[in-house]
């Protein structure tokens, strides 16, 4: 862990995408009806805003002796590190260089016994604390409510390695610490995969995907982090928990469901067994437009529930699409589509104001022919226009970009969030209106001027499917309200419109205020019973405790 | 209800499969190494077996106050049938005509209501509630714990109806106590299927399969039943639980996944939300012999762990693969196959002691044509004879007669009973041989003379399948103690190699023992919990409770 991450996503060496592409950086001034971008670059943190360390020296001691000097800090900026995300509050104060509530000692646990251990000392000596994976919740996940106890963030990243490998079985055992793609690349190498690529992918661990129930891109086609758990071992506060070794069983109901979503409230996923498939033999991604959202998304739930073998499929609504392809040319320096590109649209009667759906197929060569014949078939028939593979090569080389664009948007005086929720098949035309004309509102109120609001339909089920919301708006000088103010909007739109609170980024300390809507009464109560039982003395923290207390 | 139900499958009336063919009769009595089977019918109840109903005139004055007097019922032998399943012993119990443990009243609510106000009035009045659907529980689930409060049976018959049905999100929600047939009847003729097809698919109940979280004999196309849960409604001790609107989510662990494999632990299931698949376009289950199990099971896992489309793979090992072609052949009448048959055999080179495998095929028309062809690549590669599709037929016409030929064979003095599991591809040749051998030994040991032990794969993962074991026996004079050796033998060989005690017929009161070796110490503290949260009194009674008490 380098200090430098605290001023970006992953390293503050990344080319900035905005740099030299002056026509990109008009158009987006031109969107917020200013004549050029102001300069914000991220100011280095300043240290006296880190509070002091709450840790006495008792605890300190005691930590020193389970994990060694060199696994234990109490530094600002370690500790600052420790306590933020990748939610856009978070990178307000990172940008910022102030980091107002801080944890008193990170650690870095190195096998299963050593997070048992900090579990049973925080229990001992009066601290508690918060599991760390890759830092990269966006919805507050590493925020818990305050205590009177100091706070220790352990940290799972010395915890990385494959522990258990079984070709026969098709799965793998692994530390929760390891990165998604160090996981990745050694499966690959037996000729198999996860499956699992959220945006997130070059930060996250599989410890904090499974925690926070993450769905990748391609979920469509491998399903989210939670079905290929097979098994995951906890330390927690009263002990080791270890799942059911099958999760095929009809002895009582499947409790290694509970870790899926957790997000450490029950303890530390030390270790989880996971379901493999895999390495597709042939990728297809292709790209479609379609005269609206509500015929694409049409065409999507058909894909759904004709059960279409395809990894993934992406409706971009009108507003995205045109911005994706605004930006896109004018990255290039191009004021206009090659005259080429346009007479091709031209030809191929392109409606005007189109949707880009983007679908993915990942598998095997013998069904490869059969599933794109019938999705080109479905498609076509549901009156869309292809585009052949080119946006799907061109997703496929940007797909982990955009934290990065954010970065550089962030750079220059603008604010940049994401909200998505599932709604069912029938709701979605109207949560798609309430939260885009919500978080619309929210924009002209809080900045005093339009902003982008764009949303795709990502991750389809028989019954639902994921809509993901982006906005980008100026920054006011309140810009931790204003983001409250949108976060408000966006959620509170999903929730009175019966849509979940998340579909794939997690409950954290900003979705909580809806956990009841979203749980219910007995829900809540389940949870406080399951934590209670696990963690009788509330050792562990994490952000969704705001919601379930 | 008919109280005829109480000696056999659904109804007596059914042809006895055994009548008129006497091969068959000499075929199983050389089996048992006996010149005749005996007869034993069954014996009609003695109600005065029942014991008297504990429920007091306060109780069930409530009880009529709540459901009128028409669905209140202290009879004999209306108490004796709701307290019966389908288990072996349930079978020997109620063939013997003595009934010796009843619940002390049955109760038919007619809605979700009446179903809360019968569990407030237990609450209030001191009773115990058992939830009862279809009562084909073979592991005990209708065997709760004694205790000294009365205990009801809440059958959910009458509580039968589709409440809400959306083409468009392609989901029903139905009362729980829906029979399975009226239900799939209903999706029909919507062009739409459940997809839940478990061997009890006669008598069970959407409710009920929930409950014990069944896998039917289609369950590697449409997964468990488990798996198409998208929402359910309880009413518990403490006031209605509904799991949260949507399952695709991440707004912390998806608690909905608790009711499935409760087995009316947390309450009654009173409704549920499902999701459907459409009625499959094209079918197709074809036979194919294998010189050996392990070469087959070897070609399951790869159709398994490479994502086939298939509905179903079934590999019935060299015992059963001998026994199912004896016994079909003797019940025609035939000494041995046609010629005809032999000679076909014969060219195709089929070996001599082989496996049966049928895997099976339902869904689109367009990927039909991939997908059986890559089924019969991958097969011919791993070395199977093709039978052609008589055989898949043939399993069409019966795949709910198994029920009806265990009656047959308990009116002829045999035992038969059924011992399933889940376990990892690595551990599965050995699961088989010692599950088997543990059963053959128990066999002797309890009627002195050899019985017959068959197991077939069903139901494959990419990590693991079930594996389902039969044992038919000459029933010893103490036939219950008889049954408790063979089921202790089987579930514990199973419990030792590290499989899990069912796969889909539930924990109940028969599983019980070996509740913790599969949940673990926290697994039980954690249903405990939750049980205590909802139903802080022990108003709910269910088998399972013996296990995690």
């Amino acid at each position: 862990m380098s200090a430098t991450k605290l001023w970006g996503w992953l390293s503050p060496d990344h080319a900035d995408p905005l740099d030299n592409a002056p026509l990109a950086q008009a158009m987006l001034a031109k969107a917020f009806e200013l004549d050029a971008l102001p300069s914000t670059p991220p100011v280095p943190l300043d240290p006296d805003s880190v509070p002091q360390s709450r840790m006495t020296k008792t605890q300190l001691a005691a930590l020193q002796k389970l994990h060694g000097a060199d696994s234990l800090s109490v530094d600002r900026a370690q500790r600052a590190m420790a306590s933020l995300g990748q939610s856009c509050p978070d990178q307000l104060l990172r940008r910022a260089g102030r980091v107002e509530t801080a944890v008193d000692a990170v650690v870095w646990p190195k096998s299963h016994e050593q997070a048992q251990a900090l579990l049973d000392c925080a229990s001992q000596k009066g601290f508690r604390v918060v599991a760390v994976g890759g830092a990269t919740s966006v919805v507050g996940g590493l925020k818990p409510p305050g205590d009177k106890r100091p706070l220790v963030a352990a940290s799972l990243s010395q915890m990385n390695e494959v522990v258990a490998f079984s070709a026969k079985d098709m799965k793998v055992t692994a530390e929760a610490g390891i990165a998604l793609p160090a996981l990745e690349e050694w499966l690959g190498q037996k000729g198999l995969t996860l499956g699992h690529f959220p945006q997130s992918f070059e930060g996250a661990t599989l410890g904090g995907s499974i925690a926070a129930n993450g769905a990748g891109q391609r979920s469509d086609g491998y399903g989210r982090i939670g079905e290929r758990l097979l098994q995951a071992r906890l330390a927690t506060p009263v002990g080791e928990w270890r799942t059911e070794p099958l999760r095929h069983s009809a002895a009582g109901p499947w409790l290694g469901s509970l870790v899926a979503g957790s997000e450490g409230l029950f303890g530390i996923v030390t270790e989880a067994t996971m379901a493999l498939a895999p390495k597709p033999q042939a990728v297809f991604d292709g790209g479609w437009l379609f005269p609206s959202f509500d015929a694409a998304v049409d065409a999507a739930r058909k894909i759904a529930q004709e059960g279409l073998s395809v990894s993934m499929v992406r409706i971009s609504d009108a507003a995205e699409t045109r911005f994706l392809s605004q930006f896109r040319l004018a990255r290039a320096g191009l004021e206009r589509a090659p005259l080429i590109e346009r007479a091709a649209l031209a030809l191929k009667r392109a409606p005007a104001d189109p949707c880009l759906m983007l679908a993915g197929y990942e598998g095997s060569t013998w069904s490869f022919g059969d599933a794109t014949f019938e999705l080109f078939r479905l498609l076509r028939a549901c009156g869309a226009i292809s585009l052949g593979e080119r946006p799907g090569k061109s997703w496929r080389k940007s797909r982990f970009e955009t934290p990065h664009l954010r970065e550089a948007l962030m750079a220059r005086g603008l604010g940049i969030d994401t909200y998505e929720t599932a709604t069912p098949w029938s709701q979605l035309g109207h949560v798609h209106a309430v939260v885009a004309a919500a978080l619309s509102k929210a924009i002209v109120e809080t900045s005093g001027r339009p902003g982008m609001v764009m949303c795709h339909l990502s991750h389809s089920y028989a019954d639902a499917a994921c809509l993901y919301f982006t906005a980008v708006f100026l920054r006011s000088n309140e810009a931790l309200a204003q983001w409250r103010r949108l976060k408000h909007a966006a959620t509170h739109a999903m929730a009175e419109a019966g849509a979940t609170v998340s579909h794939h980024h997690g409950m954290g300390a900003d979705h909580a205020a809806w956990a009841s809507a979203e749980k219910g009464p007995a829900g809540i109560r389940l949870l406080q019973a399951l934590a209670r039982e696990l963690d009788p003395e509330g050792v562990m923290a994490t952000g969704m405790q705001a919601g379930i207390k």
